[in-house]
């Protein structure tokens, strides 16, 4: 897949960015035959095709663009969704701090558009596995295009499933919930989870923060962590280094719990 | 390596942790026949093989632990150091936004006690690679063992080496310094770096990052992100939900370009 | 002033705000036989006067409205303007550490359109007073309009002049440069400070900040402090309580520090 | 009162703070014959008067020391206290946001060990009046003297009283309560408040935040703001500015609300 194995100069079929001086990015697979159309006039794909990746190209007006790789923050930023989607800053703590890496065996709910499902996937590599739950089939549906034009969607098992039913796996690594109300699930978030596995989940409200403390206890869980991450961008000039005007003020709190065995279950 | 392939049981070899009522941390690879001696007694060795992650275990005085799997953050909190080192907080975000995963060719300048090199070599998987230099042969030798106790040293090729005098890697997919002036070696990383591939650095002070922006364009560096992460803990109650009284208030800004090949280069 | 001497009704004469169901607010003074005229509706301001404040009113088409006794951050929010005017989080923590109240001296240039002169003269009341420079001529007139709409322009004298050439004032309790390059002035403020004065200025740059810190010590200034203020609303809703979504991520850098005498100075 | 009226000269009787050079602040009154006994040596007040403020003086030892005018926040940061008080971030903002300047008659409840009832008695002038409840004997007469020493006792009337029994007074301009369960006093808090008041409070947890939120409708209150100031200090080094490494995450939200009359209550 052309996310983990770059080269050196642009191949057919590689998913590229093209960014335009007004950093107006277009994300597409690099097919020969194939143009993009912009105000700025038409690029032709061919002219795409075996040169540096970084290169300046132009349209047929003559506008200048630079074709970059797109890691994973651009192409989350660039996925088509129907819902809110976690942002990078929340995603790289996430991943590290539930030691989320290649091979791990990690389940999601809900899939939503699969914007952490594509994060999931990419990050445990082709010996790991994801198996993500949804109940809306149409959501589903989007997150399925989505993964597969990324190529990472045979690393993923999309199941369509109220999760109150239970899920089907056992020994999961790592759970994250994505869903308003993670604490109705525990149980269910207890059985699936290995012992001792890493549970993760994102609220906006304060109030459904504290319902979701509240179920950590009564369904076997510790060593509970609530955070949230300040991202603060800053305008990159050196003469007049200072932060942009404005920020994203709030995504939501990130919960994280273990799956723990006090002495009185384990002598069970 | 464990920290890959988790169990419901732990095992032989294994790196474990073990955490007091207190939160005290010991970090160690379960070797039969040994002991933790804490001073809250001490522990068998035999008596943490083989039973589920997530236990609650007891020293010969009573004194209850819990036996954890470490994540990546637990481990890089207890890695033996003789420098700053990177924070989860910060290493999230860099793995994402350099897109640094399964199967990267990674860089890194210096190596220091090698935390961020853990950070990396998991992040790359068994298909990746990691080219870490240092200039001090004894921080080298810390980074050597700190890896080695991880099982990670197979992904990595140390180089003891002051990088003024280059890199011999080409075609990096991604390159990251962390070193007080990054901005004097621009030049030798352009070499190294893949063209349209990502550099990044963490500088502490203001003056350092007005530096380091000055040294881009002139080294054919483009997409220039410069940011901070704050992170904020939350005491978990749930009826007495509230911020931490205190954090963590800089730990250094992220810098970010891309190599990139203006027309008039590409057509000499 | 009707600023300092509410009463339970509205008077003829007193400055209000109206605001509107979407949060449009409307600042005017009371004058009998007037009208406000909004998308909403006329508004007779004979309506207006002698009624709680606080009321609920009504145009002629029934549209419901607010009457609200302004306070100085809803004034300053109004204030007509030309240029960036500073934000009551840093005008709050400004007058707490540079001892600014009753009774106070204050110098500050440059003038602007009046919002820190508003709201020094404010704080420092009938028996303080306020000495403000300005180099542009239109800029005064607009200070003096504002200051004067809001009935404290006795309290201010209004300056005309390059403060290169130095400021008439000695023995200022405290002085404000609210200018792009204040470390050029710093002798001036020297001379206009009272030995232990309390000296501040805001700037948007790290790179001004540094050069402003160069200039304290050449010029007898200690006790210097540089912080910023970070202001984060929550969405007022009891059962979805959060932050709101986006943030003002930077005003300034706020400096201060205090005229010193160091003993060899003191001994001459 | 010498908070009020400085001169350029130290005086008898004035409030001093001496600054060591590792910043530690000795807070006093001047009384020609009395000295300060600190581990650097003996000063001696007469050495002490009469000179000018921000003045380099020495003990017997010969250690060097500052003598400043002390600002309202070097007052607050050295007030005795038994409880946790606010901060000068916090009250600079309530200040503005509240109005509360020459002239205003405010309320608070408790008194606590008086920080804010200080800062509230200094920003009034001598135009103003505080008026400020406790239920607690020790915690008033500790507020007494506070107050008393810093010469601003008579602009407070202190009042021993369990505010459940409501207050003496009507028409105030501004309420602040600082206790840990204000949604208790919202109809007592309505009827000493001016029709349009401003009511402002501060919380440590969300919990009381949403408890809080829900007392103000049903106790005819509007125009409701819920925030939280984050302060940051930054090392004050021309050629290495940085943020300190630690900063205070949280003191409490603040949350603001004017009382309202809307037309069906007006209409009575």
């Amino acid at each position: 897949m052309d996310v983990l194995k770059p080269n050196q100069l642009t191949q057919e079929g590689d998913l590229v960015q093209l960014v335009s001086p007004t950093n107006k990015v277009y994300l597409f697979r690099l097919i020969s035959g194939e143009q993009l159309h912009t105000h700025r006039g038409v690029v032709n794909f061919d002219d795409l095709i075996q040169i540096p990746w970084g290169s300046q190209v132009f349209s047929h007006q003559g506008s200048p663009f630079y074709i970059i790789q797109p890691s994973l923050s651009d192409i989350l930023r660039e996925t088509k969704r129907s819902t809110q989607i976690l942002y990078p800053k929340d995603i790289g703590f996430i991943l590290i701090t539930m030691g989320i890496g290649p091979g791990s065996l990690v389940l999601e709910a809900g899939t939503g558009s699969g914007a952490l499902t594509t994060a999931l996937a990419w990050a445990v590599g082709p010996q790991g596995h994801i198996y993500s739950y949804e109940v809306r089939a149409e959501m589903q549906n989007l997150a399925r295009k989505n993964l597969d034009k990324l190529g990472l969607l045979d690393r993923v098992t999309l199941k369509l499933r109220d999760i109150a039913e239970g899920f089907d796996e056992e020994g999961i690594d790592a759970l994250f919930l994505d869903l308003p109300d993670p604490y109705e699930y525990m149980p269910q978030v207890r059985r699936a989870l290995k012992s001792g596995g890493a549970f993760g989940s994102i609220l906006p409200t304060t109030n459904q923060v504290s319902r979701l403390l509240n179920a950590f206890h009564p369904n076997g869980f510790g060593f509970i962590d609530v955070c949230e991450i300040m991202l603060r961008y800053y305008k990159a000039n050196p003469d007049r280094l200072r932060p942009a005007d404005r920020m994203v003020a709030h995504t939501g709190y990130l919960i994280f719990a273990r799956s723990i065995l006090p002495a009185h279950d384990a002598s069970q």
